[in-house]
């Protein structure tokens, strides 16, 4: 499959092709950007030399036509204007946020602006949109933290292990917040500091998490999310808690509910029990790793989850989608392995 | 007065130390350890380069005798003991876990082994504490991550803002867990890492918090508390949520409710309405730094707490609390400014 | 002493302040900036709280009249201009390059533009500049790489323990490079990273260096200087080398060397022998921490020395020959201990 | 090919490991270890999640017996007794110092006790180096700081662009030292600091360095090489530079001794003129970056290298030289590609 990337000089789009240069069935096509076009690919992602003196050419439709994927890693707004322009039978995939909200109000109230539509929500692992995935031209790749709170919560409340009343704090890397150089991103400002953001439920992450738990749960979900910037370039541990729904349910009982529930996925590991997961350990990789504990005095389950924000947590779960709606094995090309330490 | 630091090759000693550099009143007597006994005190804290030719004696009540004031920078178990065998009219600081938890039953059930009693608790600012340390010829010092989820929550649950039901995340740095060498403490398995250990309630400092909540709370507290070792050598930001008693609660209404409880600490400040606090703003200061906000969706109070935990959440809350007992100024000697970037 | 701080938004303009606070001499005036000016001082320097609420004024000529020193924490260029207007019997610091060159030729050559003068150079360790500092109302404050580079060699070349051809490469961490938001000074882009820049004498500081240790030798010096950016937000350490003038020279004549330079010296420490320093020692600090070392198989002298860039590299140093200008006690208000770890 | 690890619980033992899941010709047989054998690989290289439940036997011959490829990430002295028990024909990969240097005398004065012999030596860029990799069943895996430092700076004492007289600062990575708990190891001590170590030609690497820089140079080589352990868990940066043999030299004539020394270099990646190497362009690949550049004024040739320790510098080199050794493209199954940011 011929591959176009466009946003080829962000972080997002670094990693597609990253995981494009390993993918056995990619040839890279078109490598876009705006105001990088014209510039070699080298100057902006110099850890991929074999495609350094590839150049960038201008995001627009007639570069990006042609080709069978086309990833789109741009901000907000600019991927659904550019995507009505492209081909119905492109596979056009949205590592943005256009496409994720299937509620035109909760568009309208989080990003503002007209809704474009939903896409087939590209977290395979989520109860029914694996099927959706399959043969799908267009894929919305989800945001990274909903990606590891999804995970992180999604069965305890799909079996009623708890009440559907979730609390989740994330830690995540900076390259989350992409490449656009803004004072408090500045290296000086975030090395030996975490800061939390977009507190009291400010972060458009918010609603994207709770319409992915309302899709399990018989109940309406209510999500407390705080995520924090952390002194590191990638991962994303989330802490997600909710009160027991049964004060009397044990650990095994509660790990019990998420083995069956990510006993058949490949890219989900759930750890040993006592052992906590880091994000080291899935850096470069598309492993999420879990661990599960139940806090009896607090009446409460804790689940915590890594991923690597820019692997599982966009471009790695993009082409986990790719590969479903190409009607390829789903784990082609994809690293399970984190580099470490 | 005549300080003693027992403990001095650690980093709590070596922080009290740097505190005690600075103090107007203070001079420097005993500094000393166990293992390191004998050596410079520069090989263990080359920071403090006019200390740097003390020589570290051996840890004994005989050292430790002399002395105005003596600082206990211990494991927990050994300032128990070391502490009977001091002068009753010896100031005595237990830096350690000693004398901070008042329930036998709490002790035993944490610590195991023989509760060797409670101490007035260093904590200034939480209500009845400075009444108990005035005077007061011992003090318990209290553990980091209580000092930080404590500030971030009693105002709240004294109010009756929220249900009693906390649930707290704290991110620390790595020298709340000390110098002991360890493997999963080392730089190459922290740096660009973050991972929660002691996650379902297992930190020992979850029933101090319980205990100090309790303090102020008219119902029983639940409290789940979650830490997570993160990728900076200091600091600790607390964020600390729970549901609100009445959905219309405002966010100007809980801001007032810790400005009232903060309006005469020397050493807390309520940020500005939107800014989130930084721990890289307190390194190396005895300033506690907070904000408030309220989540609509979720129905609950979000407080964000930092400090350093080696200054305010350790040695500088003890000089806060020794200048309480010795009758002084509380503020004499102790920084309000971090060193930032 | 009434103090004016222009420039107080950014790095260099919030160490003079966190310094001045603690300066017991000190009343602090105007606090100015460019951009920033109308805004509060605590959005851009939330480490110190007791100045949050003041106001930021515009850096105008009027604004700094009336103050005993004023320090410029300026682009360079900006600084000459402003010093312009300043009251001849003012005592006005610059921390920028503006005065640091003697040589119109070198200025010409790696700043361009007309050449404003050279001013007592703010360096006291260097042989001569001490008395030059003495009753001086303008003051040069050195480049951050040259303090620690001058440092590190003046000795060695003053006693012609060395041929004059010296090698630097100096790591330094990434608040030496400012506030203003750059790509590659992203926390993204430097957690994790080493990069060196300026390779080839590119790197402005050269001259300086150059001109330090011209003060001191009877023949022509020659330096190469290779700066890299460490992903740390303060420090610099200095690995400085050169060929040793006669090859039989032991270690202990080397240190001899060194030991004499520095034994007057409060803010130089040098290490017992084998001790390496660190940069963490120093973060906060007015100390120089330095060590000596002969390599017998190469023929060289290596001497490394760490500061903090923001204090003793500018901030510090400036406070110490300001304190020498105006009669004070050199060390008055200085810290000499660093935060660590 | 069945490949066995000895020393499977350590950073190196990891990186073997990472590697061999993504070589298309290997099987994963033993995994041994000494202190940890019997626990399982999951709880020591939690990035692997395919191998967690492998069980780590005890390193023995026995063990090792049966596989085609041998790795021995071991400490020096115990590599040497283990392959002497291992067949003739088994391909034997040290990736310890036992069997790099040839010199008796430099290991006597070095290492200390009886010298093992030396094998070929693994760093095929090294002229000469691949015929004698080719076919061998024993490989001597050059240190991290010698192939950084070596590739740096041979083509230049190759071309006589250069006096032999060869200064390195190299910033390396905390992984370098290895997984074993040492205070100065610390998370907390080497989170924001840089401190040099072996400075004066104590560090085992420089006669290495030599021993690689003489068989290219028709006059003596002297090396001064300064490590510095810098606040990243992975990478090295080797700033390489030395006295220009004739002043003339232009930076165009250096970088084409350079381009023409590894025009063939499948992972050896000379950038582009001006863009300086960072090591984090290279984290996770066997890639190696560098520049050139002329300094003029100080009439010195500067070369700046970057690698990462664990994969070019140790393990991806050592794939490189099994590729060779076995007669496979030696290009198989490695990465070129870097996990960035």
């Amino acid at each position: 499959m011929k591959v176009a990337v466009a946003g080829a000089s962000g972080y997002v789009g670094g990693e597609v092709l990253r995981l494009a240069l390993a993918h056995p069935e990619v040839e890279i096509g078109a490598v876009t950007a705006g105001e990088s076009a014209g510039s070699a690919l080298g100057a902006h992602q110099p850890h991929l030399p074999t495609l350094a003196d590839r150049t960038i050419a201008e995001t627009t439709p007639e570069q990006l036509a042609g080709h069978d994927v086309v990833f789109l890693a741009l901000p907000h707004g600019r991927s659904a204007e550019l995507a009505a322009q492209l081909p119905a039978d492109t596979l056009v995939v949205d590592c943005g946020a256009d496409h994720r909200l299937t509620d035109p109000k909760a568009w309208a109230r989080w990003y503002g602006g007209e809704h474009a539509g939903s896409w087939p929500y590209g977290l395979p692992e989520l109860p029914g949109a694996r099927e959706q995935l399959r043969n799908s031209t267009r894929i919305a790749v989800p945001g990274c933290y909903p990606t590891a709170s999804t995970l992180a919560s999604f069965p305890a409340v799909a079996a009623g292990l708890v009440q559907p009343e979730v609390s989740i704090v994330a830690f995540s890397g900076t390259s989350g917040a992409g490449k656009a150089a803004k004072p408090h991103l500045l290296g000086s400002e975030v090395m030996g500091s975490a800061t939390a953001y977009g507190v009291g439920g400010g972060h458009r992450h918010t609603p994207e998490i709770v319409q992915n738990l309302a899709t399990v749960s018989p109940e309406p979900v209510r999500v407390s999310f705080t995520p924090v910037l952390a002194p590191m370039p990638r991962g994303i541990l989330a802490v997600a808690s909710a009160p027991l729904a049964d004060d009397g349910v044990t650990e095994d009982q509660a790990r019990e509910v998420y083995a069956k529930a990510f006993a058949a996925e490949p890219f989900v590991h759930l750890l040993p029990a006592g052992v906590q997961p880091a994000t080291k350990s899935v850096v470069g990789s598309n492993t999420a790793q879990i661990q599960v504990a139940i806090d009896p005095d607090a009446g409460r389950l804790v689940v915590t989850a890594v991923i690597d924000n820019l692997t599982k947590g966009t471009a790695g779960g993009a082409f986990q989608s790719v590969n479903l709606a190409l009607g390829l094995d789903e784990t082609l090309g994809l690293p399970t392995t984190g580099v470490s330490p």
